[in-house]
């Protein structure tokens, strides 16, 4: 039963058994939103993901001493699982807001609610249903996340006590996280500092720094560690985002699995853009600066557009200043890891991640 | 201290000291966030509201034998208090489904954040920036509702455990209860079944069952005084409802702060329609069906329309049958009130309650 080396499935165990043991009670309540709400956010969780913040909570639960089996280790990867939940809550909403079409390469929960309005024919808006049964998914997911962390850890009230910070930290950061990417759209924010801050919130704490923490606090570590760990994972989370605005505009989509450009034309203000503008202004190229700045936000660029401005923020030296910062936060993870008393398998584990998380490429 | 006299003002207490605490940590995470959202949200929490959840949480702790004093007492209202932030959630997104404009006399969060961008003169669509960042609002509403749910009862482990599956089931019967009124109003359900199971759901489990059920859970009351409430919660909470669909056609504007006919403009589907219709179609009265089936999520009605709908649903003994049910749910909650073995100082407020629940006229 050691975990360290199936953790994919392991994840996926613990949320089928927890929403197994849910299908009942909801078919109970009502038998049409058990088979279209229920059923889609079950399949949503169960069928796709890469789990990673449970995957780096289990890590934080292994690099403050929790031990690779048993009942506690049971536990503790049953509470970081509910972790999934909390993301497909983050993504049923965040496609609802972007009006994205597409979630893991399939129709997102909104399109696919649309549609059995208008297979139905139902009265009123499609659209406005899909969105408003979608948010009501996403409702679903997070009130379920906590149900299953705190069940989770029912037979260890302390360390529940413990992971109570982080675990509500995680939650509020999220929040704001993507409230800030939100209002730096609406307000094309050119400011570098402003980029930094969203994805220190929205994917370095949610999605590296607080799992790590969480399972830190699981295990009972002490400070040094959970301190290291929290280093590692702001600088790691931040990479990570940063690599995904390169794959935007310089990915293989074959790779990536998405379309090029995907962020450019929703508007997303990326570290990449902001040093771009700041260097076309700096060299008074009046019309790289026009060029970017009609770009983002565009949904009708085309492919060609979006090589256009690849091209250019590679000319103006934006994209090597992303990379060299890529570097420096590798630098700065690994550091951390090396500092801090953190047990060595996991130590290994988190490096190899980080190495990963900076030079993937999809 | 008692609290029994002034339980209004004790609540809007705890949320105050909540929402203090909370003021410093979110200002360090974001200072446009903490005035945009954060001070947003803290207005609509402390400035409005009736506190029936709470209040109904506080009877029931007092029905379970829970004392009106002491330290405990006090724990159990903050836990309760918890309950208006679930409320902000619940408002603040049902108003970004309904479009609604208005709020407790004010404009709805929606609406205000829209306001920002237009007055800020922001890139992109006023409408969906602060449609987007209500639901946002709405969100840290929910994820603080059970941090200061939880925090409040640290010094009450026992109770805590005890009171996580009526928090749990109110917050999927919420949601599920949610789709079910979206859902009916989607496929123009006339069925009498849907808006009794939609006003189960979404107003007497979500509002007064299980708040009650909450409190005595936490004073740890037996089995058979939380029976007693729960049927109380049932019968009460439906009458609320109906009441207040009566209210929508039959109340008057001074009175309920509304404009007459706001349900029947956003196509809700309740119990006095479905009786209505059912009526008509019995008696072959098809202009009659025509008229209630065109005016049912007619934005356009004048309010002369509305009193047109109004008088047939009352010629067609609609409204008759249902301030009959409302006779009989009255008569049912207060049976369940003296039954069960619950505390006599608690029974005569619930009866009370249960009056003005029904015979309420805003």
């Amino acid at each position: 039963m050691h975990r360290d080396h199936r953790l994919h499935e392991a994840i996926t165990g613990h949320l089928e058994e927890f929403l197994d043991r849910r299908s009942a009670s909801v078919t109970g309540l009502d038998t049409d939103f058990a088979a279209e709400v229920f059923g889609r956010l079950a399949g949503f969780v169960l069928d796709g993901g890469k789990r990673i913040r449970p995957i780096f909570a289990w890590w934080g639960w292994r690099a403050g001493g929790g031990t690779d089996d048993g009942p506690e280790a049971t536990a503790a990867l049953r509470a970081a699982s509910a972790l999934e939940l909390v993301q497909a809550f983050a993504l049923f909403q965040d496609d609802v807001m972007d009006r994205s079409a597409v979630r893991r390469g399939r129709p997102a929960a909104h399109v696919e609610f649309a549609n059995d309005h208008r297979s139905g024919g139902w009265f009123g808006d499609p659209v406005r249903y899909g969105e408003s049964a979608a948010l009501l998914a996403a409702d679903l997911a997070l009130v379920w996340a906590d149900d299953m962390f705190t069940g989770a850890l029912r037979s260890m009230p302390d360390a529940r006590e413990r992971a109570r910070e982080p675990w509500r930290a995680m939650h509020t950061e999220m929040v704001v996280g993507q409230f800030l990417d939100l209002r730096s759209q609406a307000r094309s924010d050119e400011a570098e500092s402003t980029p930094l801050r969203v994805n220190r919130l929205k994917t370095a704490a949610y999605s590296v720094e607080r799992p790590l923490h969480l399972g830190a606090a699981l295990a009972g570590a002490g400070e040094e560690v959970v301190a290291g760990l929290r280093r590692y994972g702001k600088a790691i989370g931040c990479a990570y985002q940063l690599r995904d605005d390169l794959l935007d505009l310089y990915g293989r989509p074959a790779q990536t699995g998405k379309a090029v450009g995907g962020d450019l034309r929703e508007g997303k203000r990326t570290l990449l853009l902001a040093v771009g503008l700041r260097r076309a202004r700096e060299r008074g190229e009046h019309g790289a600066v026009e060029t970017l700045n009609s770009a983002i936000g565009s949904p009708g660029l085309t492919d060609g557009d979006v090589r256009v401005v690849a091209e250019l923020l590679a000319a103006l030296g934006a994209r090597e200043a992303v990379e060299q910062r890529l570097d420096r936060l590798l630098e700065e993870g690994t550091r951390s890891l090396t500092e801090a008393p953190i047990a060595p398998a996991a130590r290994e584990e988190l490096r190899r991640r980080a190495h990963e998380a900076v030079s993937r490429s999809n």
